[in-house]
């Protein structure tokens, strides 16, 4: 049987109607906290190769979805270059915030692959069990947004220190920028190998940089690690996450050549086509709404399928689904997708 | 002597340039801080007209910029509808959320005019001691933004219980969206009436709606105000800033009938002028560079104005300028435009 997410992203074929939720393995299902519980340290959990399988594949037992994405986090990446990363409940991530150029030249570039094979573990273990018509979708945080926390230190508004940062040390950015890059494809690359059908790069703060540096920090390094992958995974898609990239969306999806195209909550889906004519659409209800209006979620699912018949699109939120979402709202979101699709 | 900006705006006569920088009365003028200083408490600051119209006029006579926007603050308007507001210095506003639909019909509105009488003096006195060719801009908060910190009582990244609350209590908030209707525009009328040339309504958390929640709380309010504000003063333009709006822009614009459109730093100023031929723009240097690099200043505020050449465009950041700015940068900025018109 062939995978909907594939046939969707890679054969432009139409009205599939894939669908899958960012951040659908997480707080909001009892069983995964169940999990969660006997880990006291977050990244330990997702280091843990069968702890990541088991949360990975519950959404896929109670939905069904058309894909599940490994369970893991953006930031392994920064714990893996060697800086401190910490999670501590209820406050986000923190990270010992780098603070000068020459911290980005003491980087531990070299260990990062070996550092992550336990991601590599579970991705291979994931793909074994899951169903032959159900997509395993690779990730790892942009260069940008990586980057952001590990300047910033932690989760932000602005990331104002984070942006300084570049505009006032340009050349050590730009090395951040592209280390980021280099870990980043081979992350990736390492997924696809160990089973990743699909790859998704998550630029969840692409919206705070103004054009020019849109370009350079956001388009550029995405276009390098697609580039990258593409030759090297001449058949695995690409999916791109540019979060809040407004008007700029056009730019993103001509230049960085992705295969499909996350579109967040703000953006018309219909506006989003006509920017991006070419890539397979990935969103983008609010997931406010999925946690709040019930009746709304199947009137807003239905209107996403109609507003994007006939060109290939991923049912999906705008953005993560918020811990306190009822497991039944997402019940009739999965419901209503299937329903119209038959 | 004409006034640049209402050339600009009204007449939208091209190539006038003029120029003035968002949250221009601020802590990072020294003359300003020291003024601060002898008020404990931040609203009383406002409700001073002396101390007010002091500091409005504290950036034209050091820069000279063509406008001096009222030194006030958006949440005037729920402090005056009788909600608790406070500020925490290095912490911002501290409201009683509003938590309930009930909370809303208690709200003041009656008192409301009245209460505000110190901003009209202050508006008075400083049309008064402001040279002729200066305009006075008069703001107020959108309802959408003002009522993100009504209910969430503070600032927020996503303010999603006051999202959550437009989905869960549609009827109650749109009581709570109209009630704002009413009294932003008579508040912005008021101001007019006192001396302001020109108002700026300020939407910053535009950015965080859906399209449909979008045309609801942020569109449709700013519409009636100012289709009221344009049947009593009909002379007097209004600037609409949606922060964030992306590709929302061409419908807010559209359906407005704003003359003038802020642009966040965001959005590059060609595609807002493709999206918006009618209005003058005004925008949108990014402050985090004004704050950082002086050679970039220059270079970018040439840019902007060769960018929007032929097109009424007034120059000004795309956001507020940032404490920590460097006087000597805004000098910059200020002399590059000067430099350039001529």
């Amino acid at each position: 049987m062939s995978k909907r997410m594939i046939a969707c992203l890679k054969e432009k074929q139409v009205d599939h109607y894939p669908f899958w939720f960012m951040r659908q393995a997480g707080r909001y299902l009892p069983e995964y906290r169940k999990i969660r519980e006997s880990f006291p340290d977050f990244l330990s959990f997702c280091y843990t190769p069968d702890a990541a399988t088991e949360v990975t594949l519950q959404p896929i037992t109670r939905f069904d979805c058309d894909a599940a994405i490994l369970f893991s986090d953006i930031l392994v990446i920064p714990d893996a270059l060697g800086q401190e990363v910490g999670f501590t409940p209820g406050h986000g991530p923190k990270l010992r915030p780098i603070e000068t150029a020459a911290e980005i030249t003491r980087l531990e570039e070299k260990r990062a692959e070996e550092f992550l094979q336990p991601v590599f573990q579970a991705v291979r273990q994931i793909r074994k069990s899951l169903a032959e018509e159900k997509a395993l979708i690779g990730f790892a945080g942009a260069p940008w947004t990586v980057a952001c926390y590990m300047i910033e230190g932690e989760g932000s508004k602005e990331f104002a220190k984070a942006r300084q940062f570049a505009y006032r040390e340009p050349i050590a950015f730009s090395q951040l920028i592209d280390c980021l890059v280099r870990v980043t494809t081979a992350y990736l690359s390492e997924q696809i190998k160990a089973g990743a059908d699909v790859v998704q790069l998550f630029d969840s703060w692409a919206g705070l940089l103004p054009p020019d540096e849109f370009k350079r920090w956001v388009i550029e390094p995405t276009q390098q690690i697609v580039s990258q992958l593409k030759t090297l995974h001449p058949d695995i898609p690409v999916i791109g996450f540019a979060r809040c990239a407004g008007m700029m969306l056009a730019d993103y999806a001509n230049s960085t050549d992705v295969d499909g195209l996350g579109i967040d909550t703000s953006m018309p889906l219909i506006k989003a086509r006509e920017a991006a004519p070419k890539q397979a659409l990935q969103g983008n209800l609010d997931p406010l709404l999925l946690a709040t209006d019930k009746a709304r979620i199947m009137t807003q699912t239905k209107r996403m399928m109609k507003d994007m018949k006939g060109t290939p699109y991923i049912v999906n939120l705008g953005h993560g689904i918020v811990p306190h979402t009822p497991i039944d709202h997402v019940q009739a979101f999965c419901d209503t997708v299937r329903e119209i699709r038959g």
